[in-house]
């Protein structure tokens, strides 16, 4: 970071508050050191964004997020249009009030929920119809309705509203999904200009789609870039695809992508993940997994995976991650741990929530400082050795 | 506190890194302003303990506790027994390392927990036999073994094993529970100075049993005294008993108790019962009501209690507590709290736990302040009026 703020930029862009500064190029890779700027802050990239589906990271307050290294968290849009609706939460101040984060915000556009989480989803040109997990309510989802609604949550980014292909492997399916994600893309951006664009605080990520095909990924590319966007996302590689098609997805389209902007890698991942798409020139991340594991007990360690629950911990004096300085590795002991996980203390998750999203957090610190030097297949190598995934 | 640091203590004593300072004594109430000197530290008096009923207090780390003014806190003896057990604790280096908490602890003997969880509990003169609440399997606490347990958890202060009398107004029962807790007395006194006393850095105080009835609570507080302990609590007025019952109990016994020793009574209680309590001469307090409460989304306020889970705070901007200088209070409204209650989102309880602990604390420091300028009827007025209790 030192390095980065000494140096001028390689390349910068801006636009009414938003912006990205190009850093450094790793000349070994494709990994890029840079800072987007929002409204509400810098996020140095290589970022990690955890999740805040319902207008929370479950069981973390804000000035704890922050401490672990936090920038930018995300909101989900379909959780919150569903509970508690978007008109309440731009009543009570936007959803940095709501969230009581004083940082930049993502939202989602719904879209991946309502293609993997609804019942009888069906889509036609227009938008998607389905019904609501709470209730069961039918439930219309459409470019424009996304964008207003993304619009009142008030975050500093929203995603544009796409289709996700249900089979990613399915070649006319991928083409039809991307085809009508750029037809979508453009109600997007019309709906977006209308309600006063970038100079409304909120800028408008566009959606690459195009599966495991090189081809439809690098049309994909050309029909987001072509809208002049603060930033693109790369979708379509969480639904349980494999790693190889993720990198090929990752690698057919991020070189592609506008040089000055950032880029964002939806719904992943893992460590190894991470590695695989910043050394393609993948800048941001956000995924679940972090938070999820941690109310299953599960952590993220610099030696692999544990399971909390596990009886091999119940006499284990060791910190969860010896080499992790987050509250839970500083104060608590393997042992503890599982005590609160058998005992059903909410402490737990709440212990191994900050201590996941920490390791994710350092190691995306460890990454920026890397590849600043130049340094990231050997961080890769460190990384991944420790863990067995070499 | 400043008044009270600057004046000589009325009367103190000390022990083996315990100690008591009387600093104040009020003209127009019994209400004592106190410092409780403990091997972890000190703790200012009137004082609430929160309860971390098994090695945690529900969804609060240990920083928390201390930033919104928990000094001394409580851990429950039967539910460590039962899990994890004594002896890890011991082997992890006790419950002060165990609960990462550093200030002073206090753990109940499980006499109270086999008495009003237990199925089947059997008491003879020898101790209690009763199934345990996690795996049905067979109980057997006694005075000796209560003492043991405790030791072995090393909190700074240890609670004798009593006789809960199952009927606080059957004066026949309550009379053989508080001849029993007498002679019980004698044997936790013994095997605490059989296995070193307060030079072990841990102190035993005895319980007042003695129901409602003057006669009884008095003939008690002489069989505790003459057993010159660190401390003595008052017992048996928080299994459902009427306020005014608690009120001739504490009035019976609290005048008696050694001047020169804290005063604790158990399970209470609300914030008139601690009004009724310290005018009585009482110093300390536990009770799960801030902390389970706040897992049923009720708040205490300064105006009285409320149900967060209302629908009618679903679009109020207000804090839950305009009065209040508690993370909850500083950054949520009561209308994003109650999207969180309806979310099920586990950071409601952990708000309200903080509020509701915040809530106590706070009023016991206004207490300690009344206290030194003899101004605690005016205090009660004033808080229990705007609660509409007066």
């Amino acid at each position: 970071m030192t390095q980065g703020d000494a140096r001028a930029p390689l390349c910068s862009f801006r636009r009414d508050g938003f912006g990205f500064d190009l850093l450094h190029e790793e000349t070994r890779t494709r990994a890029r050191r840079g800072r987007f700027l929002t409204p509400h802050g810098a996020v140095e990239t290589p970022a990690f964004m955890p999740v805040g589906t319902k207008g929370t990271v479950k069981g973390v307050l804000p000035r704890d997020l922050r401490a672990i290294g936090s920038t930018m968290i995300l909101a989900n849009t379909y959780h919150l249009h569903l509970r508690p609706g978007e008109e309440l939460v731009a009543r009570l101040g936007g959803l940095h009030a709501f969230m009581a984060w004083d940082g930049p915000i993502l939202t989602d556009s719904g879209g991946y929920q309502v293609f993997s989480l609804g019942h009888l989803t069906k889509v036609d040109e227009g938008g998607v119809t389905t019904k609501s997990v709470v209730d069961g309510a039918p439930l219309r989802l459409d470019p424009e309705r996304a964008v207003r609604i993304q619009a009142l949550l008030g975050a500093d980014v929203q995603m544009a509203f796409d289709h996700c292909p249900a089979e990613p492997g399915n070649r006319s399916m991928v083409e039809d999904a991307t085809a009508r994600t750029a037809r979508w893309l453009e109600r997007c951006v019309a709906e977006h200009q209308r309600l006063g664009g970038t100079g409304r605080g909120q800028a408008l990520f566009g959606i690459v789609q195009g599966g495991a095909f090189p081809d439809l990924r690098a049309r994909a590319v050309a029909d987001v870039a072509r809208h002049d966007l603060v930033g693109c996302a790369v979708g379509g590689v969480s639904v349980g695809e494999e790693r190889e098609q993720m990198r090929i997805a990752v690698e057919s389209a991020a070189p592609l992508l506008p040089r000055d902007r950032p880029r964002y890698l939806m719904g992943v991942g893992t460590p190894l993940d991470f590695f695989d798409a910043v050394e393609r020139g993948i800048d941001m991340f956000d995924c679940v997994s972090p938070t999820r594991n941690a109310r299953t007990h599960k952590a993220w360690t610099s030696r692999g995976e544990l399971n909390l629950k596990n009886a091999r911990f119940k006499d284990d004096p060791s910190p969860v991650d010896p080499e992790c300085d987050c509250p839970c590795c500083l104060q608590y002991s393997r042992a503890v741990l599982r005590h609160l996980v058998v005992a059903e203390e909410m402490l737990a998750p709440i212990l191994l929530t900050l201590h996941n999203l920490r390791y994710f957090h350092r190691l995306m610190e460890r990454m920026r400082a890397a590849i600043e030097v130049d340094g990231l297949t050997e961080l890769r190598r460190e990384v991944l050795g420790a863990r067995g995934e070499a």
